[in-house]
Protein backbone atom coordinates (compact mmCIF):
# COMPACT_ATOMS: atom_id res chain seq x y z
CA UNK A 1 0.00 0.00 0.00
CA UNK A 2 1.51 3.30 -1.42
CA UNK A 3 1.54 6.71 0.91
CA UNK A 4 0.38 9.51 -0.57
CA UNK A 5 1.85 12.30 1.59
CA UNK A 6 0.31 15.60 2.30
CA UNK A 7 3.21 16.72 4.02
CA UNK A 8 5.11 16.06 0.97
CA UNK A 9 3.33 17.69 -1.50
CA UNK A 10 1.91 20.45 0.85
CA UNK A 11 5.68 21.46 0.73
CA UNK A 12 5.43 21.88 -3.30
CA UNK A 13 2.88 24.30 -2.85
CA UNK A 14 4.28 26.31 -0.24
CA UNK A 15 7.27 26.66 -2.13
CA UNK A 16 5.59 27.30 -5.05
CA UNK A 17 3.81 30.39 -2.87
CA UNK A 18 7.03 31.68 -1.92
CA UNK A 19 8.60 31.76 -5.24
CA UNK A 20 5.24 33.56 -6.16
CA UNK A 21 5.70 36.27 -3.65
CA UNK A 22 9.52 36.92 -4.26
CA UNK A 23 10.89 40.25 -5.23
CA UNK A 24 9.66 43.22 -4.29
CA UNK A 25 5.95 43.13 -3.20
CA UNK A 26 3.58 46.32 -2.47
CA UNK A 27 2.66 44.87 0.07
CA UNK A 28 2.60 41.45 2.11
CA UNK A 29 -0.78 38.88 1.37
CA UNK A 30 -2.62 38.90 4.75
CA UNK A 31 -5.18 37.23 6.24
CA UNK A 32 -7.61 37.71 8.69
CA UNK A 33 -8.82 34.87 11.61
CA UNK A 34 -11.65 35.51 13.77
CA UNK A 35 -11.88 33.55 17.14
CA UNK A 36 -14.71 33.52 18.88
CA UNK A 37 -14.59 31.88 22.56
CA UNK A 38 -12.28 29.79 24.14
CA UNK A 39 -12.46 26.32 22.01
CA UNK A 40 -8.94 24.34 22.53
CA UNK A 41 -9.08 22.93 19.05
CA UNK A 42 -9.95 25.95 17.34
CA UNK A 43 -6.55 27.62 18.69
CA UNK A 44 -4.57 24.78 17.85
CA UNK A 45 -6.07 24.97 14.16
CA UNK A 46 -5.83 28.93 14.01
CA UNK A 47 -2.01 28.33 15.38
CA UNK A 48 -1.16 26.12 12.72
CA UNK A 49 -2.18 28.20 10.00
CA UNK A 50 -0.77 30.82 11.42
CA UNK A 51 2.65 29.14 11.44
CA UNK A 52 2.34 28.26 7.78
CA UNK A 53 1.21 32.16 7.02
CA UNK A 54 4.79 33.08 8.58
CA UNK A 55 6.93 29.81 6.89
CA UNK A 56 5.95 31.78 3.30
CA UNK A 57 5.94 35.15 4.36
CA UNK A 58 2.16 36.03 4.64
CA UNK A 59 0.93 37.97 7.30
CA UNK A 60 -2.04 36.90 9.54
CA UNK A 61 -4.22 38.64 12.39
CA UNK A 62 -5.76 36.92 14.95
CA UNK A 63 -9.01 38.51 16.39
CA UNK A 64 -10.15 36.65 19.30
CA UNK A 65 -13.36 37.67 20.74
CA UNK A 66 -15.67 36.60 23.68
CA UNK A 67 -18.61 34.38 23.25
CA UNK A 68 -20.85 37.04 24.35
CA UNK A 69 -19.98 39.78 21.01
CA UNK A 70 -22.86 41.24 19.52
CA UNK A 71 -23.67 39.80 16.34
CA UNK A 72 -24.14 42.91 14.83
CA UNK A 73 -21.03 44.14 15.99
CA UNK A 74 -19.38 41.08 14.15
CA UNK A 75 -21.25 41.70 11.32
CA UNK A 76 -19.82 45.16 11.44
CA UNK A 77 -16.54 44.21 11.94
CA UNK A 78 -16.88 41.33 8.93
CA UNK A 79 -18.08 43.92 6.34
CA UNK A 80 -14.89 46.54 7.98
CA UNK A 81 -12.31 43.63 6.64
CA UNK A 82 -14.59 43.40 3.06
CA UNK A 83 -13.70 46.81 2.61
CA UNK A 84 -10.11 47.06 3.94
CA UNK A 85 -8.18 46.49 1.03
CA UNK A 86 -4.69 45.54 3.04
CA UNK A 87 -6.84 42.49 3.56
CA UNK A 88 -6.70 39.38 1.49
CA UNK A 89 -9.05 36.55 3.39
CA UNK A 90 -10.62 36.74 6.21
CA UNK A 91 -11.92 33.14 7.95
CA UNK A 92 -14.09 32.65 10.89
CA UNK A 93 -13.22 30.11 12.61
CA UNK A 94 -15.67 27.57 13.70
CA UNK A 95 -17.48 26.25 15.66
CA UNK A 96 -19.37 29.45 16.74
CA UNK A 97 -22.35 30.41 19.05
CA UNK A 98 -25.59 29.82 17.60
CA UNK A 99 -26.30 33.33 17.06
CA UNK A 100 -23.52 34.15 15.18
CA UNK A 101 -23.79 30.94 13.02
CA UNK A 102 -24.86 32.97 9.87
CA UNK A 103 -21.98 35.36 10.22
CA UNK A 104 -19.43 33.97 7.50
CA UNK A 105 -21.91 34.28 4.86
CA UNK A 106 -21.37 37.94 5.15
CA UNK A 107 -17.43 37.48 4.01
CA UNK A 108 -17.25 38.91 0.76
CA UNK A 109 -16.71 35.87 -1.47
CA UNK A 110 -13.54 37.28 -2.99
CA UNK A 111 -12.03 37.37 0.24
CA UNK A 112 -13.56 33.73 1.01
CA UNK A 113 -10.81 32.15 1.46
CA UNK A 114 -12.62 29.05 2.66
CA UNK A 115 -15.07 28.79 -0.06
CA UNK A 116 -17.91 28.63 2.28
CA UNK A 117 -20.38 31.32 0.88
CA UNK A 118 -22.97 30.30 -1.76
CA UNK A 119 -21.55 32.16 -4.93
CA UNK A 120 -18.25 30.65 -4.07
CA UNK A 121 -19.76 27.42 -3.93
CA UNK A 122 -22.34 28.02 -6.78
CA UNK A 123 -19.12 28.96 -8.94
CA UNK A 124 -17.92 25.61 -8.17
CA UNK A 125 -20.78 23.71 -8.81
CA UNK A 126 -21.16 25.72 -12.45
CA UNK A 127 -17.33 24.88 -12.83
CA UNK A 128 -16.02 28.62 -12.58
CA UNK A 129 -12.71 28.07 -11.06
CA UNK A 130 -12.16 31.98 -10.56
CA UNK A 131 -14.17 31.08 -7.32
CA UNK A 132 -12.42 30.10 -4.38
CA UNK A 133 -12.47 26.30 -3.64
CA UNK A 134 -13.08 25.12 -0.34
CA UNK A 135 -9.87 24.04 1.15
CA UNK A 136 -9.97 20.48 1.79
CA UNK A 137 -11.62 19.41 -1.23
CA UNK A 138 -8.75 21.32 -2.92
CA UNK A 139 -6.15 19.53 -0.92
CA UNK A 140 -7.62 15.87 -1.77
CA UNK A 141 -7.48 17.08 -5.45
CA UNK A 142 -4.07 17.86 -5.60
CA UNK A 143 -2.88 15.37 -3.59
CA UNK A 144 -4.08 12.57 -5.69
CA UNK A 145 -3.30 14.54 -8.85
CA UNK A 146 0.59 14.49 -7.36
CA UNK A 147 0.75 10.74 -7.84
CA UNK A 148 -0.49 10.80 -11.06
CA UNK A 149 -4.20 8.79 -9.54
CA UNK A 150 -6.54 10.26 -12.54
CA UNK A 151 -10.37 10.09 -11.70
CA UNK A 152 -10.93 10.33 -15.34
CA UNK A 153 -14.46 7.76 -15.84
CA UNK A 154 -13.57 5.93 -12.48
CA UNK A 155 -15.86 5.76 -9.64
CA UNK A 156 -15.15 7.93 -6.74
CA UNK A 157 -17.51 7.27 -3.63
CA UNK A 158 -17.18 9.88 -0.27
CA UNK A 159 -18.69 9.02 2.48
CA UNK A 160 -19.79 11.78 4.28
CA UNK A 161 -21.76 15.04 3.26
CA UNK A 162 -20.51 17.97 5.13
CA UNK A 163 -20.69 21.25 3.26
CA UNK A 164 -16.80 21.40 4.43
CA UNK A 165 -15.22 18.00 2.70
CA UNK A 166 -18.12 15.77 1.16
CA UNK A 167 -20.60 18.24 -0.96
CA UNK A 168 -17.81 20.37 -1.96
CA UNK A 169 -15.57 17.39 -3.16
CA UNK A 170 -18.08 16.12 -4.88
CA UNK A 171 -18.79 18.92 -7.39
CA UNK A 172 -14.84 19.46 -7.33
CA UNK A 173 -14.33 15.96 -9.07
CA UNK A 174 -17.58 15.48 -11.12
CA UNK A 175 -16.36 18.84 -12.77
CA UNK A 176 -15.20 17.95 -16.52
CA UNK A 177 -11.52 19.59 -16.02
CA UNK A 178 -8.10 16.94 -16.51
CA UNK A 179 -7.89 14.57 -13.61
CA UNK A 180 -11.55 14.61 -12.07
CA UNK A 181 -13.91 14.11 -14.48
CA UNK A 182 -15.16 11.11 -11.90
CA UNK A 183 -18.75 9.57 -11.24
CA UNK A 184 -19.36 10.38 -7.97
CA UNK A 185 -21.21 8.65 -5.04
CA UNK A 186 -22.15 10.70 -2.33
CA UNK A 187 -23.23 8.73 0.68
CA UNK A 188 -23.93 9.45 4.23
CA UNK A 189 -24.47 7.32 7.96
CA UNK A 190 -28.02 6.33 7.36
CA UNK A 191 -27.28 5.19 3.54
CA UNK A 192 -28.67 1.72 2.64
CA UNK A 193 -26.46 -0.85 1.20
CA UNK A 194 -23.62 1.68 1.38
CA UNK A 195 -20.77 -1.42 1.45
CA UNK A 196 -22.24 -2.41 -1.77
CA UNK A 197 -21.42 1.11 -3.37
CA UNK A 198 -18.17 1.58 -1.66
CA UNK A 199 -16.94 -2.03 -3.27
CA UNK A 200 -16.96 -1.00 -6.42
CA UNK A 201 -15.78 2.35 -5.72
CA UNK A 202 -11.65 2.66 -7.83
CA UNK A 203 -11.51 5.68 -5.32
CA UNK A 204 -13.46 5.36 -1.20
CA UNK A 205 -12.88 9.38 0.56
CA UNK A 206 -14.05 8.62 3.88
CA UNK A 207 -14.92 11.76 5.77
CA UNK A 208 -17.77 10.76 8.38
CA UNK A 209 -15.63 11.97 11.72
CA UNK A 210 -15.66 8.35 13.50
CA UNK A 211 -12.56 6.79 14.81
CA UNK A 212 -11.29 3.81 12.71
CA UNK A 213 -14.87 3.11 11.10
CA UNK A 214 -13.64 1.71 8.23
CA UNK A 215 -11.80 -1.42 7.56
CA UNK A 216 -10.85 -3.50 4.47
CA UNK A 217 -14.30 -4.73 3.88
CA UNK A 218 -15.50 -1.67 2.46
CA UNK A 219 -13.35 -1.47 -0.12
CA UNK A 220 -12.57 -3.54 -3.76
CA UNK A 221 -9.21 -4.94 -4.04
CA UNK A 222 -6.59 -2.13 -5.24
CA UNK A 223 -9.08 1.15 -4.37
CA UNK A 224 -7.28 4.32 -3.02
CA UNK A 225 -8.91 5.38 0.17
CA UNK A 226 -8.48 8.98 1.13
CA UNK A 227 -8.57 9.34 5.16
CA UNK A 228 -10.11 13.27 6.03
CA UNK A 229 -10.78 11.72 9.75
CA UNK A 230 -8.45 13.37 12.30
CA UNK A 231 -9.18 11.82 16.32
CA UNK A 232 -7.30 12.69 19.39
CA UNK A 233 -7.33 9.56 21.70
CA UNK A 234 -5.29 8.94 24.88
CA UNK A 235 -2.53 11.17 23.06
CA UNK A 236 -2.74 9.21 19.60
CA UNK A 237 -4.08 10.26 16.06
CA UNK A 238 -6.23 8.36 14.18
CA UNK A 239 -8.00 8.74 11.35
CA UNK A 240 -11.80 7.41 10.47
CA UNK A 241 -10.08 4.30 8.71
CA UNK A 242 -8.20 1.88 10.10
CA UNK A 243 -5.17 1.54 8.86
CA UNK A 244 -3.15 -2.04 9.59
CA UNK A 245 -6.96 -3.62 8.10
CA UNK A 246 -6.70 -1.45 4.93
CA UNK A 247 -2.67 -2.64 3.95
CA UNK A 248 -3.27 -5.24 2.15
CA UNK A 249 -5.96 -4.78 -0.11
CA UNK A 250 -5.99 -0.71 -0.88
CA UNK A 251 -3.26 -0.11 -3.11
CA UNK A 252 -2.65 3.50 -1.69
CA UNK A 253 -4.01 5.32 1.41
CA UNK A 254 -3.61 9.24 2.57
CA UNK A 255 -2.48 8.75 6.26
CA UNK A 256 -3.60 10.34 9.22
CA UNK A 257 -1.50 12.42 10.40
CA UNK A 258 0.30 13.85 7.57
CA UNK A 259 -2.44 13.41 4.93
CA UNK A 260 -5.05 15.12 3.82
CA UNK A 261 -4.16 17.99 7.11
CA UNK A 262 -1.27 19.73 6.10
CA UNK A 263 -2.93 19.74 2.17
CA UNK A 264 -5.97 21.55 4.24
CA UNK A 265 -3.71 23.89 4.87
CA UNK A 266 -1.34 24.46 2.07
CA UNK A 267 -4.77 25.42 -0.11
CA UNK A 268 -5.92 27.94 2.31
CA UNK A 269 -2.62 30.08 1.71
CA UNK A 270 -3.34 28.99 -1.86
CA UNK A 271 -6.52 30.77 -2.13
CA UNK A 272 -5.05 33.44 -0.46
CA UNK A 273 -2.47 33.76 -2.66
CA UNK A 274 -4.82 33.77 -5.68
CA UNK A 275 -7.21 36.00 -4.21
CA UNK A 276 -4.04 38.66 -3.71
CA UNK A 277 -2.53 38.14 -6.69
CA UNK A 278 -6.43 38.86 -8.57
CA UNK A 279 -6.34 42.14 -6.30
CA UNK A 280 -3.23 43.03 -8.25
CA UNK A 281 -4.19 41.08 -11.61
CA UNK A 282 -0.67 40.09 -11.49
CA UNK A 283 -1.22 36.56 -12.43
CA UNK A 284 -3.95 34.41 -14.50
CA UNK A 285 -7.08 34.23 -12.12
CA UNK A 286 -7.92 30.41 -12.32
CA UNK A 287 -5.89 28.52 -9.54
CA UNK A 288 -6.23 25.24 -11.12
CA UNK A 289 -4.15 26.54 -13.94
CA UNK A 290 -1.73 27.80 -11.28
CA UNK A 291 -1.74 25.01 -9.74
CA UNK A 292 -1.02 22.37 -11.83
CA UNK A 293 2.38 24.52 -12.95
CA UNK A 294 3.04 24.47 -9.57
CA UNK A 295 2.89 20.87 -8.92
CA UNK A 296 4.40 19.55 -12.18
CA UNK A 297 7.36 21.73 -11.58
CA UNK A 298 9.16 20.22 -8.63
CA UNK A 299 7.32 17.17 -8.61
CA UNK B 1 -45.34 -0.92 -14.06
CA UNK B 2 -46.86 2.00 -12.34
CA UNK B 3 -47.05 5.74 -14.36
CA UNK B 4 -45.86 8.39 -12.28
CA UNK B 5 -48.06 11.04 -14.28
CA UNK B 6 -46.64 15.02 -14.39
CA UNK B 7 -49.83 16.01 -16.18
CA UNK B 8 -51.79 14.92 -12.75
CA UNK B 9 -49.45 16.34 -9.90
CA UNK B 10 -48.25 19.63 -12.30
CA UNK B 11 -52.20 20.47 -11.98
CA UNK B 12 -52.04 20.23 -8.02
CA UNK B 13 -49.34 22.57 -8.16
CA UNK B 14 -50.96 24.75 -10.68
CA UNK B 15 -54.33 24.62 -8.89
CA UNK B 16 -51.75 25.71 -5.73
CA UNK B 17 -50.79 28.87 -7.60
CA UNK B 18 -54.05 30.46 -8.18
CA UNK B 19 -55.42 29.60 -4.97
CA UNK B 20 -52.85 31.37 -4.06
CA UNK B 21 -53.80 34.49 -6.13
CA UNK B 22 -57.22 35.03 -5.24
CA UNK B 23 -58.48 37.77 -3.80
CA UNK B 24 -57.57 41.54 -4.74
CA UNK B 25 -53.90 41.58 -5.41
CA UNK B 26 -51.80 45.07 -5.56
CA UNK B 27 -50.64 43.61 -8.92
CA UNK B 28 -50.56 40.00 -10.70
CA UNK B 29 -46.95 38.47 -10.63
CA UNK B 30 -45.09 39.10 -13.59
CA UNK B 31 -42.48 37.06 -15.52
CA UNK B 32 -40.11 37.95 -18.46
CA UNK B 33 -38.88 35.83 -21.43
CA UNK B 34 -35.79 36.93 -23.50
CA UNK B 35 -35.58 35.03 -26.13
CA UNK B 36 -32.53 35.96 -28.84
CA UNK B 37 -32.04 34.62 -32.18
CA UNK B 38 -35.03 32.66 -34.02
CA UNK B 39 -34.60 28.84 -32.64
CA UNK B 40 -38.02 26.73 -32.91
CA UNK B 41 -37.50 24.24 -29.82
CA UNK B 42 -36.82 27.42 -28.21
CA UNK B 43 -39.72 29.38 -29.05
CA UNK B 44 -42.13 26.14 -28.34
CA UNK B 45 -40.96 26.17 -25.02
CA UNK B 46 -41.30 30.06 -24.20
CA UNK B 47 -45.21 29.59 -25.59
CA UNK B 48 -45.70 26.92 -23.55
CA UNK B 49 -44.58 28.64 -20.54
CA UNK B 50 -46.71 31.31 -21.80
CA UNK B 51 -49.35 29.75 -21.59
CA UNK B 52 -49.22 28.19 -18.21
CA UNK B 53 -48.76 31.69 -16.88
CA UNK B 54 -52.27 32.99 -18.89
CA UNK B 55 -53.53 29.95 -17.18
CA UNK B 56 -52.92 30.80 -13.36
CA UNK B 57 -53.25 34.51 -13.51
CA UNK B 58 -49.54 35.70 -14.12
CA UNK B 59 -48.26 38.59 -16.31
CA UNK B 60 -45.86 37.44 -18.87
CA UNK B 61 -43.81 39.60 -21.16
CA UNK B 62 -41.32 37.87 -24.25
CA UNK B 63 -38.69 40.18 -25.44
CA UNK B 64 -37.85 39.23 -29.00
CA UNK B 65 -34.01 40.15 -30.04
CA UNK B 66 -31.87 39.41 -32.70
CA UNK B 67 -28.31 37.40 -32.58
CA UNK B 68 -26.99 40.34 -33.22
CA UNK B 69 -27.43 42.37 -29.94
CA UNK B 70 -24.70 43.58 -28.18
CA UNK B 71 -23.56 42.40 -24.94
CA UNK B 72 -23.48 45.94 -23.46
CA UNK B 73 -27.44 46.51 -24.49
CA UNK B 74 -28.49 43.27 -23.20
CA UNK B 75 -26.75 43.86 -20.11
CA UNK B 76 -27.92 46.79 -19.73
CA UNK B 77 -31.94 45.47 -20.31
CA UNK B 78 -31.21 43.04 -17.44
CA UNK B 79 -30.21 45.55 -15.30
CA UNK B 80 -33.36 47.15 -15.72
CA UNK B 81 -35.36 44.21 -15.25
CA UNK B 82 -33.46 43.38 -11.91
CA UNK B 83 -34.31 47.21 -10.46
CA UNK B 84 -38.00 47.03 -11.91
CA UNK B 85 -40.53 46.20 -8.85
CA UNK B 86 -43.71 45.14 -11.43
CA UNK B 87 -41.02 42.34 -12.49
CA UNK B 88 -41.10 38.74 -10.36
CA UNK B 89 -39.14 36.64 -12.60
CA UNK B 90 -36.49 36.57 -15.17
CA UNK B 91 -35.75 33.84 -17.81
CA UNK B 92 -33.36 34.01 -20.48
CA UNK B 93 -33.78 31.28 -22.82
CA UNK B 94 -31.50 29.10 -23.83
CA UNK B 95 -29.15 28.50 -25.97
CA UNK B 96 -27.42 32.08 -26.51
CA UNK B 97 -25.13 33.17 -28.98
CA UNK B 98 -21.54 32.68 -27.91
CA UNK B 99 -20.62 36.03 -26.99
CA UNK B 100 -23.91 36.84 -24.64
CA UNK B 101 -23.39 32.94 -23.03
CA UNK B 102 -22.59 35.00 -19.27
CA UNK B 103 -25.31 37.22 -19.40
CA UNK B 104 -27.59 35.10 -17.75
CA UNK B 105 -25.55 35.34 -14.65
CA UNK B 106 -26.52 38.92 -14.36
CA UNK B 107 -29.86 38.44 -13.26
CA UNK B 108 -30.66 39.31 -9.95
CA UNK B 109 -30.59 36.14 -7.52
CA UNK B 110 -33.87 36.59 -6.18
CA UNK B 111 -35.49 37.02 -9.63
CA UNK B 112 -33.26 34.06 -11.17
CA UNK B 113 -36.44 31.87 -11.41
CA UNK B 114 -34.31 29.30 -13.27
CA UNK B 115 -31.57 28.68 -10.60
CA UNK B 116 -29.16 29.23 -12.49
CA UNK B 117 -26.98 31.62 -10.67
CA UNK B 118 -24.21 30.58 -8.24
CA UNK B 119 -26.26 32.28 -5.97
CA UNK B 120 -28.72 30.13 -5.83
CA UNK B 121 -27.09 27.06 -6.65
CA UNK B 122 -24.38 27.48 -3.58
CA UNK B 123 -27.88 28.04 -1.53
CA UNK B 124 -29.20 24.49 -2.82
CA UNK B 125 -25.60 22.84 -1.69
CA UNK B 126 -25.45 24.60 1.30
CA UNK B 127 -29.32 23.78 2.11
CA UNK B 128 -30.93 27.24 2.50
CA UNK B 129 -33.96 26.76 1.06
CA UNK B 130 -34.72 30.13 0.74
CA UNK B 131 -32.95 30.49 -2.61
CA UNK B 132 -34.63 29.52 -5.88
CA UNK B 133 -34.29 26.03 -6.80
CA UNK B 134 -33.98 24.57 -10.72
CA UNK B 135 -37.36 23.69 -12.08
CA UNK B 136 -36.58 20.54 -12.91
CA UNK B 137 -34.83 19.22 -10.14
CA UNK B 138 -37.49 20.43 -7.91
CA UNK B 139 -40.05 18.61 -10.65
CA UNK B 140 -38.55 15.33 -9.98
CA UNK B 141 -38.58 15.45 -6.79
CA UNK B 142 -42.13 16.78 -6.17
CA UNK B 143 -43.14 14.28 -8.36
CA UNK B 144 -41.75 11.47 -6.89
CA UNK B 145 -43.07 12.90 -3.29
CA UNK B 146 -46.69 13.18 -4.61
CA UNK B 147 -46.51 9.39 -5.31
CA UNK B 148 -44.88 8.82 -1.72
CA UNK B 149 -41.81 7.58 -2.82
CA UNK B 150 -39.71 8.67 -0.31
CA UNK B 151 -35.60 8.32 -1.46
CA UNK B 152 -34.51 8.76 2.81
CA UNK B 153 -31.49 6.40 2.66
CA UNK B 154 -31.67 4.97 -0.64
CA UNK B 155 -29.84 4.86 -3.87
CA UNK B 156 -30.52 7.30 -6.50
CA UNK B 157 -27.95 7.09 -10.25
CA UNK B 158 -27.93 10.25 -11.99
CA UNK B 159 -27.38 9.89 -15.16
CA UNK B 160 -25.95 12.86 -16.95
CA UNK B 161 -24.56 15.95 -14.85
CA UNK B 162 -25.80 19.17 -17.15
CA UNK B 163 -25.71 22.46 -14.76
CA UNK B 164 -29.97 22.37 -15.15
CA UNK B 165 -30.53 18.58 -14.42
CA UNK B 166 -28.14 16.11 -13.12
CA UNK B 167 -25.78 18.65 -10.61
CA UNK B 168 -28.45 20.53 -9.08
CA UNK B 169 -30.93 17.47 -8.69
CA UNK B 170 -27.83 15.53 -6.74
CA UNK B 171 -27.61 18.04 -4.36
CA UNK B 172 -30.56 18.49 -3.95
CA UNK B 173 -31.45 14.89 -3.17
CA UNK B 174 -28.34 14.68 -1.09
CA UNK B 175 -30.03 16.99 1.07
CA UNK B 176 -30.97 16.44 4.54
CA UNK B 177 -34.76 17.40 4.47
CA UNK B 178 -38.23 14.69 4.34
CA UNK B 179 -38.80 12.83 1.15
CA UNK B 180 -34.95 13.64 0.20
CA UNK B 181 -31.65 12.05 1.80
CA UNK B 182 -30.44 9.97 -0.31
CA UNK B 183 -27.10 8.40 -1.46
CA UNK B 184 -26.63 10.17 -4.51
CA UNK B 185 -24.31 8.33 -7.55
CA UNK B 186 -24.16 11.41 -10.44
CA UNK B 187 -22.88 9.31 -13.78
CA UNK B 188 -21.71 10.61 -17.11
CA UNK B 189 -21.44 9.32 -20.72
CA UNK B 190 -17.78 8.34 -20.14
CA UNK B 191 -18.50 6.63 -16.27
CA UNK B 192 -16.52 3.17 -16.25
CA UNK B 193 -18.38 0.26 -15.20
CA UNK B 194 -21.69 2.37 -15.54
CA UNK B 195 -24.24 -0.73 -15.53
CA UNK B 196 -22.48 -1.88 -12.53
CA UNK B 197 -23.54 1.60 -10.43
CA UNK B 198 -26.99 2.04 -12.04
CA UNK B 199 -28.27 -1.79 -11.05
CA UNK B 200 -27.44 -0.83 -7.70
CA UNK B 201 -29.48 1.78 -7.52
CA UNK B 202 -33.18 2.35 -6.36
CA UNK B 203 -34.18 5.51 -8.27
CA UNK B 204 -32.60 5.91 -12.00
CA UNK B 205 -32.81 9.50 -13.38
CA UNK B 206 -31.98 9.61 -16.79
CA UNK B 207 -30.99 12.66 -18.33
CA UNK B 208 -28.44 11.96 -20.89
CA UNK B 209 -29.69 14.19 -24.10
CA UNK B 210 -29.74 10.34 -26.03
CA UNK B 211 -33.09 8.81 -27.70
CA UNK B 212 -34.05 5.54 -26.24
CA UNK B 213 -30.20 5.31 -24.82
CA UNK B 214 -31.53 2.69 -21.42
CA UNK B 215 -33.09 -0.10 -21.52
CA UNK B 216 -34.38 -2.76 -19.18
CA UNK B 217 -30.06 -3.73 -18.60
CA UNK B 218 -29.50 -0.42 -16.88
CA UNK B 219 -31.96 -1.47 -13.78
CA UNK B 220 -32.84 -3.79 -10.81
CA UNK B 221 -35.56 -5.03 -10.36
CA UNK B 222 -38.55 -3.15 -8.84
CA UNK B 223 -36.05 0.40 -9.55
CA UNK B 224 -38.01 3.41 -10.23
CA UNK B 225 -36.96 5.10 -13.68
CA UNK B 226 -37.42 8.66 -13.75
CA UNK B 227 -37.02 9.98 -18.18
CA UNK B 228 -36.10 13.93 -18.28
CA UNK B 229 -35.27 13.29 -22.27
CA UNK B 230 -37.47 14.66 -25.22
CA UNK B 231 -36.66 13.60 -28.37
CA UNK B 232 -38.73 14.65 -31.70
CA UNK B 233 -38.36 12.10 -34.19
CA UNK B 234 -40.98 11.70 -37.21
CA UNK B 235 -43.96 13.30 -35.49
CA UNK B 236 -43.62 11.66 -32.71
CA UNK B 237 -41.71 12.24 -29.13
CA UNK B 238 -39.57 9.78 -27.49
CA UNK B 239 -37.23 10.20 -23.97
CA UNK B 240 -33.94 8.84 -23.29
CA UNK B 241 -35.06 5.05 -22.09
CA UNK B 242 -36.87 2.46 -23.73
CA UNK B 243 -40.22 2.43 -22.05
CA UNK B 244 -41.48 -1.15 -23.39
CA UNK B 245 -38.02 -2.80 -22.11
CA UNK B 246 -38.43 -1.37 -18.92
CA UNK B 247 -41.96 -2.44 -18.11
CA UNK B 248 -41.92 -5.40 -16.65
CA UNK B 249 -38.79 -4.70 -14.44
CA UNK B 250 -39.09 -1.30 -13.28
CA UNK B 251 -42.12 -0.41 -10.63
CA UNK B 252 -42.60 2.84 -11.82
CA UNK B 253 -41.72 5.29 -14.80
CA UNK B 254 -42.60 9.17 -15.71
CA UNK B 255 -43.54 8.80 -19.25
CA UNK B 256 -42.69 11.41 -22.17
CA UNK B 257 -44.75 13.33 -22.54
CA UNK B 258 -46.32 13.86 -19.71
CA UNK B 259 -43.95 13.12 -16.89
CA UNK B 260 -41.06 15.45 -16.55
CA UNK B 261 -42.28 18.35 -18.52
CA UNK B 262 -45.18 19.14 -16.57
CA UNK B 263 -43.17 19.61 -13.73
CA UNK B 264 -40.62 21.80 -15.04
CA UNK B 265 -43.60 24.31 -16.15
CA UNK B 266 -45.15 23.92 -12.92
CA UNK B 267 -42.16 24.57 -10.55
CA UNK B 268 -40.65 27.20 -12.36
CA UNK B 269 -44.12 29.42 -12.02
CA UNK B 270 -44.06 28.55 -8.68
CA UNK B 271 -40.38 30.01 -8.08
CA UNK B 272 -41.70 33.16 -9.70
CA UNK B 273 -45.32 32.71 -7.24
CA UNK B 274 -42.73 32.50 -4.78
CA UNK B 275 -40.24 35.63 -5.85
CA UNK B 276 -43.31 37.62 -6.06
CA UNK B 277 -45.19 36.32 -2.58
CA UNK B 278 -41.55 37.21 -0.54
CA UNK B 279 -41.37 40.45 -2.37
CA UNK B 280 -44.71 41.23 -0.50
CA UNK B 281 -43.65 39.28 2.37
CA UNK B 282 -47.36 37.36 2.74
CA UNK B 283 -45.94 33.91 2.70
CA UNK B 284 -43.69 31.96 4.36
CA UNK B 285 -40.54 32.08 2.39
CA UNK B 286 -39.20 28.46 2.31
CA UNK B 287 -41.15 27.11 -1.21
CA UNK B 288 -40.66 23.50 -0.02
CA UNK B 289 -42.47 23.79 2.93
CA UNK B 290 -45.18 25.63 1.26
CA UNK B 291 -45.15 23.07 -2.17
CA UNK B 292 -45.46 20.48 0.84
CA UNK B 293 -48.64 21.77 2.00
CA UNK B 294 -49.85 22.28 -1.72
CA UNK B 295 -49.24 18.77 -2.94
CA UNK B 296 -50.82 17.36 0.52
CA UNK B 297 -53.75 19.18 0.26
CA UNK B 298 -55.10 18.06 -2.46
CA UNK B 299 -53.53 14.88 -3.11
Amino acid sequence: MKILSGLVVSEYILEGICDGLKGPLKRSPCLVFVLVGHHAPSETYVSMKVKACEKVGMVSKVIRLEETISKLLLEEMILEFNKDETVDGVIIQMPLPRHLEQIPLLIAPDKDVDGFTPTNMGKLVLGDLNGLIPCTPQGIFYLLRHYNISLENKHVAIMGRSQIVGKPLANLLSLKIPFANASISLLHSGSKDLKAITQTADVLVVAIGQKEYVDASYIKQGAVVVDVGIHRHQGKIYGDCQKDSLSLKASAYTPVPGGVGPMTIACLLLNTFCSYKQKFKEAGSSRLVFDRHLLTRTS
